[in-house]
């Protein structure tokens, strides 16, 4: 029932879904019952892979997380999600309200291992492949053992999403030399480099290499994370209509774009952004769609989930996860201290411009 | 002499800002008097604006600032920026070292009013017109009061710069309700909204709002600042590579990009980075220029140098400044604790997905 358009997008993504996934994959579909009803008739073939399950209730876009949790039972929401924890579905795929979603999904399902919260993980297109970038908001204020969670969780991720052996770690940071940056990706960087985990750490990256794939994974806090995303989403949009505008300022160059026309649209479709954020740590499979998602997005979030849940990405976390404490009582006392801000000298070897 | 290229940029940089600046304008030039002899020769005209100064040394670009500041006297940089000082020259203008400049102009010049440390500036291309953005990466740590500062000078700076009489303020955040985001950002917030500062403060945005300009100013710390620019960046060339991909990719492709060919040219004008990031805060004004910079580049940064001189931002800043005790007194005590991590409720709206 979530997102900008509710069943109306999430039946036909799931006709698309139906359609290129195995018979064995069945689902759920959770909301008003008349609702979904009318967009199923639209939909042959469709009924016999579908159940639905009413709800009167949903949770709305707009409603606070605190709020809307206590109000959530019997929502929409609720039942995708405590359909999980029961069993009877192997991953919840939801366009609605994000905190809602991360506050009944922790309730419900509660985190795996000794993590704390849910991370917010998103993958970007590069030249080669794309990177895994978390955590993209869902956590504000980090510290190394926190940012070293993430690494364990977006690589374990990354391998399960992609298939790809053994993905290699970034950590985000102003610069690639050691002494950069502020204490906390420090001391993270010195437990990933030095603590054992079966991690392959790469050090330090930074803002560019988002985007240009040095790396398959990279961390950062949720604050940076979701402002570097929408920052490139920005910047994405922003240059989308510069150049719709410059390919319509003159007859040569509308002509132009026409002719070109398959290859810019191949182009706006490689540019747009990832459909859905996976919540990492659950002890269980959700994915958050983009609200304004498409039929095909949504499809996209579905086949996602599908892979996830086939996969053993969850074990992978914990099994790294169980050397966290060891890496951490190695790594301590944290190597060197943060640079005073008042010498000129160090201040300066802060800066990170360049 | 700094930066990638030396005089064989900064000369034809010079040459280029004479052609448009008045007579009134002259230049002292620092650096290796044959190697500027020699790129003079090949401009005619511009010797009699300009003033070579001979320096034996100069500050090498892979040096650390603390180090390169030791032996940093005497060099072209040291006495660039020393001219400054000594009102031979109302601006220095550099496409060196940026961590060494930073530490040197500090050192010879001193900040202004009580301000702490330079804050790094950039000028962003938006839909309407530029955004002033900074810090982005010369204050990795920064309190309420640090971005408030940041404020305070991104504002005259603009003002300045862009002859906006009153511009308009905004603090990055993961979202845009008074709830979000972490302390220092929640307490500038408070600050800037009700310390009775004489700025036109709008409140928080995010990071697409960056290249949207739906405020004239947007601060942040220098950490989030450098990582969201180089990210923007790193989209930006991606998004090139992609469509230059896209438009190679076939005949008719191919055809269309070589009529569309002046349109594109111009749309990858408009997208190229920023040439100059200011040093603010400083007594005396200093820009760095990348060190990648073009001859075009260069002088384009020469030319703000010129704007930001003939401006009384300093003093703009030293009025604003001047209020901050007050205002700091009249918010205290900080609005509102930052809500516990451990309540999902709570902890969940502080995420910002969507």
């Amino acid at each position: 029932m979530g997102g900008d358009h509710g069943p109306s997008v999430v039946i036909p993504a799931v006709a698309r879904a139906i359609a290129v996934l195995p018979g064995s994959v069945r689902f759920l579909l959770h909301g008003d019952e008349a609702a979904i009803a009318a967009e199923l008739s639209k939909h042959g073939g469709v009924a016999g892979r579908v159940e639905v399950r009413h709800s009167d209730r949903v949770v709305g876009m707009d409603e606070k997380p605190a709020q809307a949790l206590r109000r959530s039972k019997g929502t929409s929401m609720w039942n995708a999600v405590e359909a999980v924890r029961e069993g009877q579905a192997v991953a919840a795929v939801s366009a609605g309200n994000t905190g809602a979603l991360m506050a009944i999904s922790k309730l419900i399902l509660r985190m795996s291992a000794d993590l704390e919260r849910p991370a917010l993980v998103t993958s970007i297109p590069t030249g080669r492949a794309v990177t895994t970038f978390l955590d993209v908001g869902a956590n504000i204020d980090c510290d190394a053992e926190r940012l070293v969670e993430f690494a364990i969780m977006g690589e374990a991720f990354h391998r399960a999403a992609h298939g790809v052996p053994k993905p290699t770690v970034g950590l985000l940071n102003v610069g690639s030399e050691e002494m950069k940056g502020h204490g906390e990706v420090r001391e993270a960087h010195s437990i990933l480099r030095h603590g054992g985990l079966d991690l392959d750490y790469r050090g330090f990256v930074e803002g560019d290499d988002i985007t240009r794939g040095v790396v398959d994974v990279i961390v950062t806090d949720g604050f940076t994370g979701n402002i570097a995303l929408k920052s490139m989403e920005g910047a994405a949009r922003f240059m989308s209509n510069e150049l719709r505008n410059a390919l319509t300022s003159s007859v040569l160059a509308t002509l132009g774009a026409f002719l070109a026309r398959p290859a810019l649209l191949r182009f706006r479709e490689r540019m747009s952004p990832p459909p859905a954020a996976p919540l990492l740590g659950l002890n269980g499979i959700v994915l958050k769609c983009h609200g304004g998602a498409s039929d095909r997005d949504f499809a996209q979030a579905i086949r996602v989930a599908v892979d996830l849940a086939r996969s053993d990405f969850s074990a992978e976390i914990e099994r790294n996860m169980r050397r966290l404490p060891a890496a951490l009582a190695e790594q301590a006392p944290a190597e060197g201290a943060p640079p005073s801000q008042d010498d000129p000298g160090d201040a300066a070897s802060q800066g990170a411009a360049e």
